[in-house]
Order: C-alpha cells, then sequence, then structure tokens
C-alpha cells in the first residue's frame, strides 16, 4: 500500500469516488470477532476493501459491479501457510487448479529448484510466482540437507538476507529438528536473522517432544506442521508454536487430531495447511477447501475452522494488515459459501478480481516462460549396467539396507548378501531391491548404490528425479540392465520418472523443467501416475505410494536411515553409513 | 537472539547447562492456549526462558537459583501497549515507580521531547530509556501538528526510516484521523513505509464511526486507544483494530466498555493501556496492574484480561516471539500472583533479573545523563505585560473564544468584548480569560493571545510548558502582569508550571529538563501538581482536572477548538481562526 493506494480506498470509504465492486446483502464472517455479521455491504476499490459494513455511504457510478449475495456467507479468501510445488506440476499449472476452490494465498516452499539450481533456481521459481491470479509467496529453503558436504548450494548469510528481505518471501524454510539441534551454526544463524528480519522460520519437529521440542523452539523457530496426535497438537500450541494440522498429499492428519476440537482452547494459534496436494489429490478431492471442509466434518467450529487458514495464517507471517480479513485496507480476497459448513465457493474474488463462479475458473494462471537452461539440468553422461555393481565385500557377507516399513518412515536393517562373480548378487525370496543415489547436474555424479528392504520389487527398476531436498536420480531395482536403461531413460526426458522391465520402458513421466516439472495439466500428470504406479504394482510392489516413498528417501524431514550420494545417512545421529561399516 | 544465545538456550532445555533460575510447582497461565497448567517448571537462562513444562530433565548448578511458587500463579509481564511519558516525570523515575507492578515492557509515544529537540530530543528520549530493568520500547512520532507551519521538526521520510528501523523503536506514533482524513501526503507516505518496515502505524480515532472510521483503518492504521462505549469498542474489533482500552491518566474507560465483556467475541485483538499514568496516579493505583485489575473487577474474565495485556499486545507489535509469554525463546519477565483475580506480584522478574517482591523493587532504574543543551530549552525573550494586550477590533466586538466544557472537549464559543484604553478588556462575570500561546525555543517566538471562557479562573494566571504536541508556553490569566508573571517564572525554571495571582508566585512545579520533566520523585511532583491546582482552586477554577485541561489544548487529538501560537484551530477543518475572523 502506497500514498495514492490509500487515498483511493479512504475516498472510497467516505463515499467521494465510486466503488469498482459492491457486494451486497452477505453474511459476513468477521474472523477478528468470530461473529457472523448480517446483511453486509463490501465495497472493493483497486484490488482492495475498502469499507465493510452495515451501513455505508458508498458512491457507485457507471463501471461499479454489484453482486447481490442474499443468503450466502462471505468469508477471506482462504491462505496456504505451508505447502511444496505440487510433484510434477508447474507452479501456474497449481495455481490454475485451484482458482476456483477459494484459496487466494499459497505460502510455498522453494527447495526443490534451489537444490536443482540454487540462488538462480529459486529467483527463476519465484518469477514464476508472480503476477498470478492469486498470491503466492514464498519461504526461503534454508537448504538443510542431510549432510554438510551436500550443502553446496546452500545461500551464504549474505544472499540469504538479500532473499529474505524480499516482499515476495515472507519466512524461513522448514528445518528439520534434528538438524537444529545438532552443532548448527549456519542454520541458528539463519534463523536469528530471518527473525530479525520479520520474516518467521519455518518449523518441522516430526516426532520430537518435551525437552528436545521444547530446546527447538527455543531457537526461535515459528511454526511447525507435523503433530499428528491430539498431545502434539496441544504440546506445540502450549509452547506459542503457530501449530499446523495438515490434510494433503504427504499425510492426513486432521482425524487423528480431531479429539482435540472438543477442548476449550485459545485456537488463535492453530493453522490448517495443505503441506502440498499432488495432481491425483487436486482432482479428487480439492486443496485447501478440503483440508477446512474436513476439519469442519471432524467436528472443529466452522469460525474456528476458517479462521485457522485464514486470519491465523496472516497473523503468524505478519500479513494481516494485508490479507486474511474482509476489512478495509486489505487485499479483495473472498470466497462467497452457501452455507458456513459447506466450502464449495459460488464466487472467488482476488485482489477484487472475479475469478471463478460455481466451482468453475474465469481466468487463466500466467504461462511462465522458463529459461532455457533450465530444461538442461540433467548433466550426467550415459550410465552402464555396471554403475550399479556391488563389489562382494572382503570380510562380511552382513549388509546394511534401507528397510521400507507401512508408511513412510524407513529404518535400517541388515541382510545377508550373495555374491556371483565377485559382485553381491541379491538373494531370491528376501525381498531386498538395489537403491541408487546419483548426482545428476555434473559429468562427473558421485554416487552411492546400496540396498533396499521390503519394496517388493520383484523384476525391473524405478529411476526417478523428484527426491526431496536433493537434485539426484533416485534408482531402485533388481537388475542393473533394467537399472541402467531407467536412469538413461530418465536422463533422456531431462528429469522425471520411468519404469522398466526386461529392458523395455513400462510407465515414465516427464518432468524436463529443472528434472522436475512436467509442461503437461494436471489430468495428465495423473494420469501419467497411475500408470507408473500400475507398473509398480505389476512387478510386484505393495507399498501403497510407491512414487511417495521413494521420493522421500533423500529428505531429513522423514526418519530414519536416508539416502545420498555419498551413502546411507542415519537421522538419529547424522552417521553417514555404508553397506558394510559397522553400525 | 543470536546463535549462541539460541544455543545456549537449546543446551539448557536439553539439559546439558545448568539453568540460572528455576521456578518450581507453578502454575501458570498458557496465554497461547488459554490454560492454567498447574505444577509446571520455568527454566531461565541468559535472561530467557529456556523451557516450560510439567516434567523437564533440567540441570541444576551450584548458582542456579530456586524459587518455589506453589500456590501461586505465573503470568508473563504485563506489556503496556500505548502510553506517554508520565507528566513531568523523567522516564526513569517512571520505570522506578513501576518496577513492583508486574509490568515489564512499556511501549511509549516520544512526541514531546520530540517537539522539543525534534530528531535529536528523540535520540536523547531513547538513550534514557536503554539499560533499564524492564524494557522500553518507543514509536515514532509523526509530528502531526494543529498547522503544517508547525511541523517544521517532523522528521523527513528518510530520517524516518533511519529511525523506524531501529530495534527500540516498534511502532509509528498515533496520527489522529482528523489530520489522516485531511490531504496528508507526509503522514500517509509515514504510514506507509511504517507498515513496510513491519512498525505498526498507532492510531486515535476518537469520536469517528461509519465512513470517516473505515476510511481512517483503509490506510493501514493498526491501532486506537479512544473507544469510549462498547459499540466503539466493537466497531474497531470487527475492523481488524489492535483495540486498546484505557484506564489511566487522561481517560478511564473501561467502567464505560464493561457491558462487552459479556459478549461472546473473539478477544484477540483488545488490549488494555494506560495512556499514561501521572504522579498522583501511580502513587494512588498503580500502573498497568491497575488497568487489568479493572478490567477483571469489571467482568472481563481473568485470562482474557492478562491476554490483553501481554500477548496481545506482543502480537500487534510483531514482539510475540520476544515476549509477552512463558515460552521457550521469550525474554523471562514474569509475575507471580497469589492469584488469577489480583494483580498484586508477590515476585517479578524481568529479563530473568528478580526486580521485586511483595510490591517492593528490588532494583534501582538507571538514573540517564541529559545533554545540557535540553536544561536549556527555553530562549524565549523576557516577556512583557503588553504582549497579552489585545488591542479592540474595528468592525466587531463578537469575539471568538474557546469554550471548556465539562471534560476535556472544547468548543468554540463567541463573546461580547469591552473596551478600555484601545484594548479589549474582560467583562467582568462573563467567566472569561485570556488564553496565550509562546513559542519558546526561539528568541523570535511567535505568538497568539485568545480568550478562553468557563475556565472559571477570577484572579492571576497560569503558565505551563507541558502542552502537548507542541514546545510552546500555554498561559491563561485575567490580569495581563501576572500573565507576563507567570510567563517569566516559567521562563526562569527553563519550563515547568506556574500559578501566580497579584503579582506573587503562588505554586510552582519545575521541569527543566528538556522543559517537560522534573527531576524530582514521584511524590514530589505528586505534592506539587496538589498545590498547583489547589491555588487554581482558589483563584476561582471549577474544572476538576485543570493542570490537563490546558496541556491538551494544544493538540490536535482532542476536538474542538485548539491553540496553537498562530491562532485557533477548528479541528474540523483545519481551519486557522484568529479572534475575530467569521466562523
Amino acid at each position: 500500500m502506497d500514498r495514492a493506494l490509500a487515498r483511493i480506498l479512504m475516498d472510497t470509504a467516505l463515499g467521494r469516488r465510486p466503488a469498482d465492486l459492491v457486494v451486497t446483502h452477505a453474511t459476513v464472517l468477521n474472523v477478528f470477532t468470530g461473529e457472523l455479521l448480517p446483511d453486509q455491504t463490501i465495497a472493493v476499490k483497486a484490488g482492495h476493501f475498502a469499507a465493510v459494513g452495515a451501513d455505508l455511504s458508498l458512491a457507485r457510478g457507471p463501471e461499479t459491479m454489484v453482486f447481490d449475495a442474499a443468503g450466502q456467507i462471505a468469508i477471506p479468501g482462504l491462505v496456504d501457510g505451508h505447502t511444496h510445488q505440487a510433484p510434477r506440476l508447474l507452479p501456474e499449472t497449481l495455481i490454475a487448479a485451484v482458482l476456483a476452490s477459494g484459496t487466494t494465498t499459497i505460502i510455498t516452499e522453494l527447495e526443490g529448484m534451489a537444490f536443482v539450481g540454487g540462488t538462480e533456481g529459486l529467483r527463476v521459481f519465484l518469477d514464476a510466482l508472480r503476477d498470478q491470479p492469486i498470491k503466492v509467496f514464498a519461504t526461503l529453503p534454508p537448504m538443510a540437507a542431510l549432510h554438510p558436504a551436500l550443502e553446496e548450494q546452500a545461500p551464504t548469510l549474505a544472499e540469504a538476507e538479500q532473499l529474505l528481505a524480499r516482499a515476495d518471501i515472507v519466512g524461513l524454510g522448514e528445518i528439520p529438528w534434528a538438524n537444529l539441534l545438532r552443532d548448527a551454526p549456519r542454520l541458528l544463524d539463519l534463523v536469528a536473522l530471518a527473525r530479525r528480519l520479520g520474516k518467521p522460520p519455518q518449523g518441522h519437529s516430526a516426532g520430537a517432544r518435551g525437552a528436545r521440542l521444547q530446546a527447538y523452539f527455543a531457537s526461535g523457530i515459528g511454526s511447525c506442521h507435523e503433530p499428528i496426535t491430539p498431545d502434539e497438537v496441544r504440546e506445540r500450541l502450549r509452547l506459542g508454536v503457530h501449530t499446523m494440522v495438515r490434510h494433503g498429499g504427504v499425510r492426513r492428519d486432521i482425524d487423528h487430531v480431531a479429539p482435540l476440537w472438543a477442548e476449550p482452547l485459545d485456537w488463535r494459534r492453530l493453522i490448517l495447511v495443505t503441506d502440498s496436494v499432488d495432481a491425483r489429490g487436486l482432482l479428487a478431492d480439492g486443496y485447501l477447501d478440503a483440508v477446512v471442509q474436513r476439519a469442519i466434518d471432524t467436528g472443529l467450529a466452522p469460525v474456528r475452522a476458517i479462521q485457522a487458514a485464514t486470519l491465523n495464517v496472516a497473523e503468524h507471517f505478519r500479513l494481516d494488515h494485508r490479507l486474511g480479513a474482509i476489512a478495509p485496507g486489505r487485499e479483495a480476497d473472498l470466497a462467497l459459501l452457501p452455507d458456513l459448513r459447506t466450502l464449495r465457493p459460488t464466487l472467488v474474488l482476488s485482489r477484487g478480481q472475479l475469478i471463478a463462479r460455481e466451482g468453475q475458473p474465469l481466468v487463466q494462471a500466467r504461462r511462465h516462460r522458463y529459461p532455457p537452461w533450465l530444461y538442461r539440468t540433467l548433466r550426467l553422461p550415459e550410465v552402464t549396467a555396471d554403475w550399479f555393481r556391488l563389489p562382494a565385500a572382503q570380510q562380511t557377507n552382513r549388509l546394511r539396507a534401507l528397510a521400507f516399513g507401512e508408511g513412510l518412515v524407513t529404518g535400517e536393517a541388515w541382510v545377508e548378501g550373495g555374491a556371483a562373480d565377485g559382485a553381491i548378487a541379491l538373494l531370491p525370496d528376501a525381498d531386498l531391491a538395489k537403491l541408487a543415489c546419483i548426482e545428476r547436474q555434473t559429468p562427473t555424479p558421485r554416487r552411492f548404490v546400496g540396498l533396499a528392504q521390503g519394496f517388493g520389487l520383484r523384476a525391473g527398476a524405478c529411476a526417478t528425479t523428484s527426491g526431496w531436498d536433493a537434485a539426484c536420480i533416485t534408482a531402485i531395482g533388481v537388475n542393473d540392465a533394467d537399472l541402467a536403461l531407467a536412469v538413461n531413460r530418465v536422463r533422456a526426458l531431462q528429469g522425471g520418472v520411468v519404469v522398466c522391465a526386461g529392458g523395455r520402458v513400462l510407465a515414465e513421466c516427464a518432468t524436463p523443467v529443472g528434472g522436475l516439472w512436467s509442461e503437461e495439466p494436471v489430468a495428465a500428470v495423473a494420469a501419467a501416475e497411475e500408470r507408473l504406479e500400475g507398473a509398480l504394482r505389476e512387478l510386484g510392489v505393495r507399498h501403497p505410494r510407491p512414487l511417495l516413498a521413494l521420493d522421500i528417501l533423500t529428505t531429513g524431514a522423514i526418519p530414519h536411515l536416508r539416502l545420498t550420494p555419498l551413502g546411507y545417512v542415519r537421522l538419529r545421529d547424522g552417521a553417514l553409513l555404508g553397506l558394510t561399516d559397522p553400525a
């Protein structure tokens, strides 16, 4: 807001200038007081609310649009306080998909493109988010990797200061608690810097409780989106943490947390988030609207649920003077609902622009032009099957494997190694596969080949470039030739996911933009994901979400044994481990 | 918080370092959830809370102090979100007076010293607030004067940017709504700048409602401490304004607002403030503790009342990661109460330091050394009785007078002028006095002499340098010789208040520091104020608070007719008016 805009809004409120748009007879949810106020008039001018009330003396001109909202509830546009770019979708594809949902602000992590392109990658991502029909803000990735040797792309403190000063960066991205609790001067400096600049540092304290949780938040971290039980939510709220309950593509925690809704707590620090929604989730369920709907359906009072996706988020990010409420001076982001319990907007305004009616978008997301270098980020050489050969161990045939479990958490397992031709061979019926992690942006990639247990793969291989918090190819397979084929096909596509077996590609999805994003629409990506998972199931995989299970192997955000191009990393102590080192 | 401090707090929470101080068995008011949590342990290290909970694994060393708080309630130190330096007291005198009260943070306006010394005056004030036993933050005075010609001391936008970037300046000071609604590019630029820098602009919307109120807050103003009825509080809360209800030296609004407490509103934007407490108020009632106590006594739930003087304030000023709660990472500001309804702290911690027990301060405020120039701010020449002579008007004997009312609001009145020796003479029995405003910091002061009606003064004169939002001498009197005597005595004292009659000084209080502050303790100033008001009553003054009534004549914050060295100003239209100009 500058002086000229302030003057325009003031004049509009005073009835000296005609409003651009007037909503009449709405029942407004006042997120500040928690009241439902009947028969309100809402005046919009220059993309902002100029006045909201029962008895306004507004001027209307010939250009003033008027919507009669009799019988409907006006709520502020929803604000997603924590998400990640939907896997394999372009930013503008995700934006297009949520236009009709009532979400008018997204605050997204940027880490994927940052691991690919460093600060230049960040800038491209931020450029893509600009001038879209809804607002997308970002958090600066702290680039906490599984091992310090993998943090080469991390911004210096001076770079971080420049980036955090940007208006479109509203926080510091999530730092897993284990990283911060270790000796982590770089990360603690980032947290302090972000606090000094008024950009709240985002947290990730999955599984932490008691002393560790207290220590983690004593550092200045301000949020967490990882609590999955009522106790975990309550413990974080009590520590003053903006506590985000998520229900999206990675996890759906609301049903588990719901028993808490009955407690008479002050909910001002509760926030509902997606933490990312994937292509199939967007089609099947929607976006943040589905999260709020689920909270209401499980017993959270509708007013509290909507506050948790509007005002509470805006307050956390120090944006509450700009958005998150229907009030003078705020950007005119609004959804009309048929009733307070039904998150199906009949009309959506974003910055005063009508962007959707009755579930149909009325505007298009801006198609961004990505720079040519972003389509050439796989610079590793063609690989051969012998990259996946495991020379037989000298002193032991006990081998360390990454064990897949029921959910997303992995473990450390010891397995017997067989041998053939001086190399380790996979024992049949032991549900073992080779698991490789290969750097992808250099002609001389560092790489590691280990073992996976419990994935179910009985033939073929799968390779992907969408591993979290790393710019690598993750590949899993029971056949070295298929492993090489999958990796080479991914390389030829300049990114994506490939499943192959018997020397043939069975399914694939290309993501050539930075090796991460497809240029296809949501439905095409969703269909490709279905085909990929179908192919994996055909090959014996039992994991319910095999693509996600592979993608998260490279992040420190999920325990316990993790995968890097340098070896396994055990999250508990940060130890970098090989196939045969002692435990 | 920097990296080293974060590390120390984390290590303390993890039990790897001994705490400095541990409070045990406290019932803690959790201001985030609104819960009262029994049997809590609170660990303090390096001036901050490191951990708070029921089941901590802390380390204690030989130096660790332990307080058993069994049976007591721990609340965060109170935060006064809007005040002004107490009239005639030094900053350190006010600080000393509140040490035992449970207030550990004060956010004060700075306007007085800014009108006296411009940016240099501000810096002196800020220096005095530094390194005190409690925290005092400030808001940058926008220097909105009654007339643009009186805004010479106002900071440029570049100066304002520098000042707003300071860590000890946490907001932009209050701007009266009438100033902002007029053509006010300088003020609108300041509001926008403050918002951009994350320093919320403070408001003052006394009496405004409807369209004007909406327009005012559409500009980006974030608070108001002027609502005096339940409707006015509710209207502001609905606009998303951090709504401050005051109960202090200027007004006591809680009793009038109290019917609102019964409504089931979300109270997160309610704030309780003093808006300044004078010397006698400090002695008789206390400070912010008295405000919170009154809110509780009039029916506001104690938890809500304490939130309104802790977390809510911290959130408004974007300080909630630093203070306003008993939680890891926050400064260790805390008061122990005998019960939740009795704001009489048995113990006060400020930044982890024990500053008071059982109502007695245990530390001293730092005596600041003020620069010599600040003791020489009255630079006007000696005045003579003829300064107060009003030449008889040519065409009319209708004269404009400033009319005192019941409270603080003044009006515009027309009175008959008598004449003697070619000058206007006061008609007996008309309750008229001469009212003068004289610049005080220049050897060639601009000055204005008008008339006051209804003050009750029957003999003598009173002069004062403590007029708000101006660096002037305000004088009222029925005798030109006594007017000159009072002004000259104030000049000799280098500031203060003087009452005289019949050529004799009847009472006085010197305020030689910037012409505003006495170096005497609270009790001495309170006694001097009693003597001054007693003398005025002897001279016939009926106004219940005559010193305050005179001080506020020079501010735009209170309607309707105001006083400047250039003439009257009518607040409604900003018109500068003389004694005889047409209405």
